[in-house]
């Protein structure tokens, strides 16, 4: 057992060349087992095993650093940087993170969840070094999808200038959460396909690296290079944009990736290793269904099925259901996804419809406004994403949709507390980055019918309009409560007196418990379904405060910008002098965890609001 | 007089090409003439005169379609569409608006303000074209500046994807706002020197092009461009994401660049055209200094020399100034700009600390990563950007900056109303987008003085902080109230009883004039600079609460999310029922026009604000 040797960092370097395959194994053993019973992502892991471990063999860390793009394929790493106990609780409540973390580890020097960002901090850094003259290897480790954001682009165009060594680490495996998207992405698989993965020992470059080492094969490279101008070099790409590219390399052989990353690291520029991985390797169920295996539930080992099958809908098969009904009753419905197409519920709409099925790549700001061409061009978009990744696409939603009040409908999944993936990813802004915008629209269902009825009434809105719900299961009650969708009503559960509970979307059936609890103590409580956060249903506030010593809100939302303020805002200027309590998510980000736990935690859950509304 | 005789779109076509050049000419000077007078982008207009009458010759407006990325540029296309008289009025309240607008003409199919967005616009349209199984060319135009934008590369790569035509022109003038800035800037100027600009015609493409027409053409240069694969191929770093591209052609040959538009209609997928302009063509000053003649205002043709000299300091002049000496004080010091060196005033401390600046290009998502990584790395990074830009970087601010709780100062110029350049530059919702998210701290200067004591103090503080302050002169007033700043803490400036005024940055100044003016009403009014945002001062608003009969919130920002919203909050928690009115900017979008005159349209200047708090 190698891997009980490995306690702190560094400690792989005692490991004997000839073992490194046995370690690879034993990581690999450990991160299944481990995996199969707390849930994570299992694929991505399982593909980065050797790259990391050539990485942690080539480096000194913490001086030298190494950022991990997105950072779900860091565990490996974790693991090598005496972590590994951590892995009982993996993604659970105080537990181990499943994503970089500074405050975990020094070995972590950039927290990391959403896509494309790893570049840009990695130049930080880079600057920073050249700034207070020190010497240490900056790495940033990012996946070919990311390699569709934005961002990633605007960072290698900068990272073009340095004259300081940054190696940057293309890990390759030809699939983001979902297939790859597009221009570049077909051009890495010329690459991959004109070099060859299989026969790389032959490519050009490795060739040379495989032969000799030392200053003078770099020299040597960039003269063959400069002779190997007539030919279409791989990675030409990324020499066009300033880039010195070294590669393909294969991603399994770990000696080998360890030469390379020491050949880079003389390199007085910015530098690309393309190295080929392939997702969910040594596994055979995750090699077979990666998306599956992206982020996944605990699952029979033997057999790769979920331990849980998954007995509920929940809202994102509600919303797959609707959009594949809605896409044939009108030809003008068209879907778009960021690289998204099995978490937002699309695949269904895409097999159906593939000509008015988008998947733009991990690109959310041309989605939105590609979006907004589609409907200028008299189309009916429909976005669906999830609410912390919208976040990046915050100006196209109000530059290019809403300025033009153009009718584009986003769907926000796993909005509110999304639970294991933690604070990179909780959905609880949308409503207050959403609201300041004019022209949009905001709505949340209370139940799985309602997400229909919103899905249908904002197609035929005319608008900019979004509709906000959760991760999970979606709520199955309340289901005689159906009245129409009208623009910003309210919709009345129980009407009594004493207490009204306004509440949004999720929380509708966080106030039937609360109501409950109250009605056992005596109060009168009314349930208002708040359904629309922009624009609120003014009418219903000041019947509540006609008959109502105390108006509650409820929502899973960050209070600033959210639906309370709102709602106190029109009371105070409508001289309605009820009191008011909000509730909502406190201004801090909220960890990882079950989602449960964390309403607790944070006091949105019923037995924490009814001790806020009786003191 | 060629420019009397064009009344409606496609009226150019009536012009004789022996005209062409007398035409551009006569649009020349009007555009000169104009914009001497009113004000306005003019560098950009006059290199792209003939590039706009080539298109317009080409198309058949407004069955095809142009967007116009940024949309400064559009200047000609309106003269074009008929709109010539509009710019008597241009900039001005109710008048034409500097930018692509569809309520103005149907000409006008994307409105637009923002950089980098019109290939994704354009692809939109494109998709919705071929679903409606339609028929027109669609163009996007965009500048070598824009093609720094990381959206613009999410949308080529997307557009590599395309079967049916799509042209994008790349009207390359080797400079965005400032100077251009990476490694994809290089690369177009490594194919201007390479097969270079004078010698166009005798370049391979359109050596091609210029002999020859037809179907044929395209596939001899297909099968041209196969044998040449030995050579350095301009364009191969577009060829190589999977579009066609075109050029380099000369952007001030008319007649030439009608044939290449002609030509790459006939593509079924998307095609690049390199048009290479010169900013600021034809007008001598324009031309030595065009970061001088961007957005111009008013200047004497003769000298090219401001009409109305500036003789007031602005707060950009201030935030310069201060920036150096705190850039000697502290060599963690360091400072972003992304593509506006000149807009952000961050050009002295380029020119005194090079080593320390950086020009990331038209690239904001990057740019506050890159601060996060420069901070992860120790040192002191200050992002000066635009109110309005900023928006494109809210979940890097969110994700990469306040989840790790980095030392980012950003200091954010051209927040409130931005005045001629209307609605897509109001710099109106930043209070809103930043206050919800965790660990963002929120100030803004009342006067020039405030503004370099909070600059000093966000450099010392330590987490992430935003100043905010106006475009505009810097106000020189209450020069005697500099207590010393502290995190979260108010300033009293004028302390009675009855009604408080809580004024946040520029609303200071406003609410002195009505405090005088409710003086003068015979009313006793206290006036609190608030200086925070976030957090409030909740100490300032118990006091004020304890004297004042009605608390009164003043802030250039729109109510939802905004500082008005979170004291209304703190009273209602704290049981504070004092009377409440929040003056903000309404939920609506503000159009272009003079500062002055919009504060009166929207009920923000002091005659409304007394005649609301008197009601």
């Amino acid at each position: 057992m190698f891997l009980e040797t490995i306690e702190k960092p560094n400690d792989i370097k005692s490991i004997a060349r000839e073992d490194y395959g046995e370690l690879a194994q034993e990581i690999r053993d450990f991160l299944i087992r481990k995996i199969s019973v707390t849930g994570g992502h299992l694929g991505s892991n399982l593909g980065a095993v050797e790259l990391t471990m050539a990485l942690h063999l080539a480096l000194n860390l913490p001086e030298d650093k190494i950022i991990w793009d997105v950072g779900h394929q860091s565990y490996t790493h974790k693991i090598l940087t005496g972590r590994r106990d951590g892995f009982e609780s993996l993604r659970q409540f105080h537990g181990l993170s499943g994503f970089p973390k500074r405050k975990e580890s020094d070995c972590d020097v950039f927290d990391t969840g959403h896509s494309s960002t790893s570049i840009s901090a990695g130049l930080g850094m880079v600057k920073a070094r050249e700034l207070k003259g020190e010497k240490s290897t900056i790495v940033s480790v990012i996946g070919d999808g990311s390699l569709t954001g934005g961002m990633a682009y605007e960072a290698l165009n900068n990272a073009a200038k340095l004259e300081s060594n940054f190696i940057i680490i293309l890990n390759d495996n030809n699939m983001s959460i979902s297939e790859n998207v597009g221009g570049v992405s077909k051009y890495l698989n010329n690459i991959r396909t004109a070099s060859g993965y299989l026969d790389l020992k032959e490519g050009i470059y490795n060739a040379l690296l495989g032969t000799k080492r030392g200053d003078s094969t770099i020299s040597r490279i960039r003269r063959a290079k400069s002779s190997f101008k007539q030919l279409v070099i791989p990675g030409m790409f990324f020499e066009d944009m300033g880039i010195t590219y070294l590669g393909p390399v294969d991603g399994h052989n770990i000696e080998g990736m360890v030469r390379v990353i020491n050949e880079a690291r003389r390199v007085k520029r910015a530098v690309l290793i393309h190295v080929i991985t392939q997702k969910g390797k040594g596994y055979l169920p995750a090699e077979r269904h990666p998306a599956r295996f992206h982020g996944a539930e605990p699952f029979d080992i033997e057999t790769g099925i979920p331990s849980k099958p998954r007995t509920e809908a929940n809202y994102t098969d509600i919303f797959s259901t609707v959009m594949c009904k809605l896409g044939q009753r009108d030809e003008r419905i068209v879907a778009i996804t960021a690289a998204m197409p099995d978490g937002t519920g699309l695949k269904r709409f895409r097999n159906m419809y593939p000509d008015r099925f988008f998947d733009v790549g991990i690109a959310e700001e041309h989605a939105v406004t590609f979006a907004a061409g589609l409907a200028a061009g008299g189309m009916k978009p429909i976005v669906a994403v999830y609410s912390s990744f919208l976040q990046r696409a915050y100006d196209q939603i109000l530059h290019d949709v809403c300025i033009q009040n153009l009718p584009v409908v986003f769907a926000i999944d796993r909005a509110g507390l999304v639970g294991s993936d933690g604070e990179t990813h909780q959905g609880i802004f949308d409503f207050t980055y959403l609201s300041g915008i004019p022209n949009m629209h905001i709505c949340a269902p209370k139940n799985k019918w309602e997400l229909s009825d919103m899905l249908k009434f904002a197609v035929r809105f005319g608008g900019p309009i979004a509709i906000r719900y959760p991760r999970g299961a979606a709520y199955a009650g309340l289901k005689e409560h159906r009245a129409p969708v009208e623009l910003g009503k309210a919709e009345w559960i129980y009407k009594e007196w004493e207490i009204a509970l306004f509440a949004v979307g999720s929380m509708v059936k966080t106030g039937e418990a609360v109501r409950d609890a109250l009605k056992a103590q005596g109060r009168a409580v009314s349930l208002i379904n708040a359904r629309f956060v922009k624009p609120i249903d003014e009418e219903a506030i000041e019947e509540a405060c006609r008959d109502h010593m105390l108006i509650v809100t409820l929502e899973e939302n960050v209070a600033s910008g959210g639906y309370g303020e709102k709602v106190l805002d029109y009371m105070n200027r409508s001289g309605l002098r009820n009191r008011f309590l909000g509730i909502s998510i406190p201004d801090a980000y909220v960890e990882h965890g079950n989602v449960e736990l964390l309403k607790r935690e944070i006091g949105i859950d019923a037995d924490s609001i009814v001790r806020r509304i009786l003191a």
